[in-house]
């Protein structure tokens, strides 16, 4: 079965042309100047005309049905992945977890239970630790040979996932032995713990207090420690997720500037949402917006800095870290403290829409958008040539996206498990069209076509990015 | 007339992968997966097996038969682009030169009387304006409309190419508005003639104070005050030449980390040569690398530091700066006086090479390399996705690169108009196989199949690098 | 004649303590504590009960008299210095002008003509440097063993004032052998006469047009290119003269971080006085505050940034480059043309003053106020300890402030040579009382006791800062 | 009884001159210029012709009896306060403890127990908090008014001294309220006991190991941690202790830069002593050097930048950090594992001569050597004008200093209760002459007059040095 995607340009991550694209089966097996594609057969053939046509969204941070204070993240592996395809995104890297003091092996395997058979995209996993020791960093060894070759560690949360520095400096020193990738949650979680319960005992309680306890200079305190363990670690490679502040990236900044392996993404929340406007919204309803690192100042620059971070590839990468819980019955746990809402925002539908914007916006390139969706994502990861470029013997994972459609968010229309969107109402100068997953349609014209179990687990190989 | 490259890896500036290239006349037309492709007809079939297959190089900056001191760059049009050619460089962009006093398009037009029917691999232009007025800066509007985009100033030669921060700040608000590339070399001369002076009356006129009395510091100040200038100008592109010394490129970091539009070129002699070794060899021999910026010292960590910026895109190509002179009669001119030595040092043949062994030693990725050498020149420069990528529609410039195959570089082998090499004896682990442009093969098995007037004068457009 | 003063408060650069102090002639020659002094006998006794007792005040940068685009500061050194000494100044370091064109010698010996038998208080004398060839290079070394041991060149003005980086780096190259400072004018007036000419033919005249046409990023070139220049020189003494933006400040900082022997001073009106409230006045009246380095922008942190330098010793004093030019007559000479504005403000009557102000707004400590004022002046400039310090042997130089005073600045009340105030109105808790120089009450009660012709010229040292 | 010392340069924190010194009971009394006191009559003459009379220096770190991993520091306060006089200290400020799990008042009540009556120079407390909580956080609160305004806070040390980010932050907190300064021994203690465990079970038992698995990153990240955390609690005043690296010596002066309250100690050890040279001695001879921080290595530029920052002021004064060991039965405790060496260096009685010979060897000014001896130790400690400077009403604490003597360091000949010296047979061109406590000469011509119980108890202020 052969399908051909004729008329459009593609893009790539250091430009576009116009180019069409034939797929047998699951892979693509030519490009075509369209100029010389007119005799070329097809079984299918896909208009792609006036359209970009992109290699599918990566989103390599999700938690789906995440287990989060008494509840769980109101997205399954297949409600999720089923609403990722609807916004392009064709592979997500979902955190497998270890909690402090159960088995890193079990932890994954109760993963791999719970998207087996159920995602409609291809996914792969990262090893969330909860517990170095003896024990945890051989199986460190034994999941990289199973193609999981990134584990996160937290410098929060203690009692729950909580590394201590020791604990980090090992797991960094197995690393940069056996090749895998350290990803961390940088924030100085015990001191936020101290600004915490201060705030309470003031009857401080409503959700904005979820944010000013977690300042920005214990995002960039953190950051730059495990930039400094990393270091010890005789360089260990590291990656800093859901960066969300100007200080903790003039730290991952100077630390590439001095060619060190260090890495991060950033999410679309901390582009475009902020602490006043969301976060401090009346009542509770800014309990909508409480993720960890918190969204931060509108009054200060982070989200022009982040922006610039993703221009100039100090942040590698756009991710979503979605991690969704509904307003009713799950963010209301934490009414009258802010300490017991869900962490957590729900974005895996809209992460490609939303940088496409910062393209119309003026902050990035066509090409730029193409790399921090889905081509970096892949070479950080491993699963690139498979994944993240529109090339012969790639995998056919392809988005044709329309610049000239438009797409309202809006929780009555998204896909997502949710009873409320993070971005209700807000509009995006274009539409993603036909979505591809392995040289099956599984979106068009907005309708699904796609299946529960259609996707696959993705055994991952080492980041590209290591001299 | 079709053409089949088979059996090879396509390098990328994003990854490599197996795939085989269709070329019709003097297009690719198609990349194929090679387990499809078994049924593609093609003319002629060039095997790749266990070769890389990548765009064909781009060196952006040369001066073929550039008039200096009374004499004149030993390479001609016709040598200097077969000696490319051999080296897997299909493209080069050669400086057309308008000095103090003279008309900018008279300058052009002896560039184009010189290369024109001449060249036997593409070739574009910059321009260099050695004086800077409302004359010039109207010429500056029409150049870039006929595909001449980047214009290059001098911040030392006072009488030749010299402009005055003034000037300079004109010119770079003039770019700013046209959208081309002010290119900038930033030495401060004016103090480093006064160095000149103190030496030469000292009675130091070997060749290594040619280096001495050009320091880091004052590169580095040039460089800093080129980059406030172009702010001043409201963020003009600004592209530094020839960039050799650590401090410089902290100054291009800064700029760059803070998301200005700042770029900048090494060259192979600031990564491999230094100012002991080389130019302060024992006697006169010194004079053979003198080139400006010079070679810096040994004792200090600047090649490690280029390196470093070029994985980090601090810098972000690597271009020759090629103007040969032969060591008889023209690099003599300097005997007792060293500011009489011809500056330059021809490279135009070893770009890739020298690059790649860069791979070899750990420096860079594979990827890397492609993009240093090919695919960013042509996107800085206005010449993607037409030059610097393997993609169907583009030009068929290709190298297959033997990875298995050993240079040696020699005066004796080589193919520029020079009586000595620069690398003489130098050894790179891996070898420019076939080389093709615009569809034909030009070197195959060091044997040349190319010819003069091959070459076509390429317009190009503004950089792709401006959001 | 004896002279004691009782009761006070002797405020030193590293604290404040009780202690009478006893001068004798044009000496102090003991500090006693008051719990001892009761027996001690003197001709006279001021009672400095509640007060503090502090080191006279020395400008380190004043323009008495000083010719400009054909008028001359309004302030003779009889004028000027009465004044100075109203507002707790004891001395006063003026620049000696050699301009382009002009010999040294000749410049030197027109500024004694001028000063002689006419100061008030001490004074002593930079050179400006107009002209840097061998000859003015040979009168460097002769200077400074007659006192002179600080030369000031100018990166702007050319045809006037202005050296290029050539001749900068000889003088600077001189000064490192001679142990002499090289005081800079830092802006680029290259690029800024650029601004300047497409200003005015916009038709943009207005005063505030001074200011916009100078901009930050051009201050902070200079500055920057000072620093490198001076580090060629192998590291040449160097002082920013009147530094006003915090980017400049930056330059300074990093380079007093790195350990080098560059300095900066400071003014009241940068600490006070803004581009929009001063120079943007309705009308031509912003011609008031027209100097150069110009008023900067309220909406940017500069005056917060001075204030923090001083504190921190990035700024080392607070000089007043005073330069007064009447609204009438003479800043009218700009109208419809900002350019043809004489730059400069007159101040030195309120330094004291201004810089105490800081101590009660807790800008800085009062120890730090005495430094900044007094101390650091005399270590900077050769004149310590005879200067700048309450001690034994010392000249009896003594101001008596009061910090239960209040004193209101007008042109009303002022004695300075000016029809306008620069800070008319403004309001300073604390009072300049009794002032005496080298033994002499000079001011008292409000009353000039004092007498043209009493203040020495004082020949100087070499800096106590460098090591 | 009435003293003067006559005919010496008094030297200053500013700057040295002529003067005569007059000393009534325990008090300056008057400072005299010499021309002037020919007619003082005194008791008793002291003749300081040729020498320099200074403040009597002062040790803000010492840990006299401090027990330690089963032994204790070899000097009481009784042989180290006179060990001290010996070498010009005349004010100690040594550590009183509170042990995890201990009560405060109790470990301040001990160490006055063992103070009290034994010293022979005046001494003064820190209190080190071992177990931050609410009762430790009152008692801050309590011996502030007591006197002890400075608490030092440990990141190293689990179980015995080191307290967590959420600790430091609260101690930092009420720092902020009650005007005390927080002391931090920076070294991320949790990281190095990983180190130090991984070392051991190598085999990796020598003294050297102890330097090496203390890192400079270590040190760097805890002291950015330090800083990080005082500004979370709104710019806490904070003090490093013993800073010996680079790379921690740039976070401090970052913060400096930034106009932070952040100040920092270095020691003589990492001026002069090297991680190669002493504690890498063959054998277990390296125990003799077995400190925390370590010695660094010879092979970085520690020991300049520390020079630098002393004459930058990014480092404030000069401490010892005295914890002296004897090499029998104490330091051997270690061998076969150099976790159990006992940490500490005795250099109480060498400081004034160390430092003194960085002005003979062109690193530091006369002033500012009495600056980082005595004058900011006083001013950082709230012991000023009390201590730290020669003027009336000044406690008579005053050393009469040779710079045409030399003092040979050795085990034999020093006064300190240790079996070796750490800076054996190092020679110093200068020599403490007289040593004056209060009035009393203790130390002439090498010969002690002193006594046990002279020394008194000093309640000190608030720092000065916060705005």
């Amino acid at each position: 079965m052969s399908l051909l995607v004729k008329g459009g340009t593609v893009v790539g991550p250091t430009g576009a042309q116009p180019a069409d694209v034939l797929v047998e089966g699951e892979k693509i097996v030519a490009l075509f100047d369209p100029a010389y594609s007119q005799t070329v057969q097809a079984d299918e053939v896909i208009d792609a005309g006036g359209k970009y046509v992109i290699p599918g969204g990566i989103d390599a941070h999700t938690h789906m049905e995440m287990p989060f204070g008494g509840t769980s993240a109101s997205d399954t592996f297949d409600t999720g992945t089923r609403a990722a395809a609807f916004g392009g995104t064709t592979t997500i890297v979902d955190f497998a977890i270890q909690k402090t003091g159960e088995v890193v092996q079990d932890g994954l395997d109760a993963w791999h239970t719970k998207a087996d058979g159920n995602c409609h995209i291809d996914y792969a996993f990262h090893m969330i630790l909860g517990g170095v020791d003896d024990e945890s960093l051989k199986a460190m060894d034994s999941l990289v040979t199973e193609g999981i070759t990134s584990f996160k560690l937290f410098m929060a949360y203690p009692g729950v996932f909580y590394s201590d520095d020791g604990q980090i400096l090992r797991a960094m020193q197995r690393a940069r032995e056996n090749g895998a990738m350290i990803m961390m949650h940088a924030e100085n979680g015990i001191a936020i713990d101290v600004l915490v319960q201060q705030a309470l005992s003031r009857g401080e309680t409503d959700p904005i207090y979820h944010g000013i306890t977690r300042p920005e200079a214990l995002e960039a305190e953190a950051t730059s420690r495990a930039i400094s363990l990393a270091s010890v670690a005789k360089d260990c490679p590291l990656y800093i997720v859901h960066l969300s502040a100007s200080k903790a990236l003039e730290a991952v900044a100077a630390a590439r500037n001095d060619g060190r392996n260090v890495f991060a993404e950033t999410c679309p929340q901390y582009l475009y949402l902020t602490l006043e406007d969301q976060l401090g919204a009346p009542g509770f309803e800014g309990a909508k917006w409480v993720c960890s690192t918190p969204l931060r100042s509108k009054h200060e620059s982070h989200a022009r800095d982040l922006w610039k971070g993703l221009r100039s590839n100090d942040l590698a990468m756009v991710s979503t870290d979605h991690c969704p819980f509904c307003f009713k019955d799950q963010k209301e746990l934490g009414r009258g403290d802010f300490s017991k809402i869900p962490n957590g925002i729900g974005g895996v539908e809209h992460r490609v829409d939303l940088v496409y914007q910062g393209v119309v916006d003026g902050q990035l390139s066509l090409e730029r958008w193409v790399e921090t969706i889905a081509t970096t994502p892949a070479r950080m990861f491993g699963l690139y040539p498979q994944k993240g470029i529109v090339a012969p013997g790639s995998d056919a994972d392809l988005v044709i996206y329309d610049p000239n459609g438009t797409t309202r968010i809006s929780a009555e229309t998204h896909h997502m498990n949710m009873d409320y969107s993070a971005y209700e109402g807000v509009e995006i100068q274009g539409r993603v069209g036909t979505v591809i997953s392995r040289g099956t349609v599984i979106v068009a014209d907005g309708n699904y076509h796609g299946r529960k179990g259609h996707g696959r687990y993705l055994r991952r190989g080492l980041s590209s990015y290591l001299v």
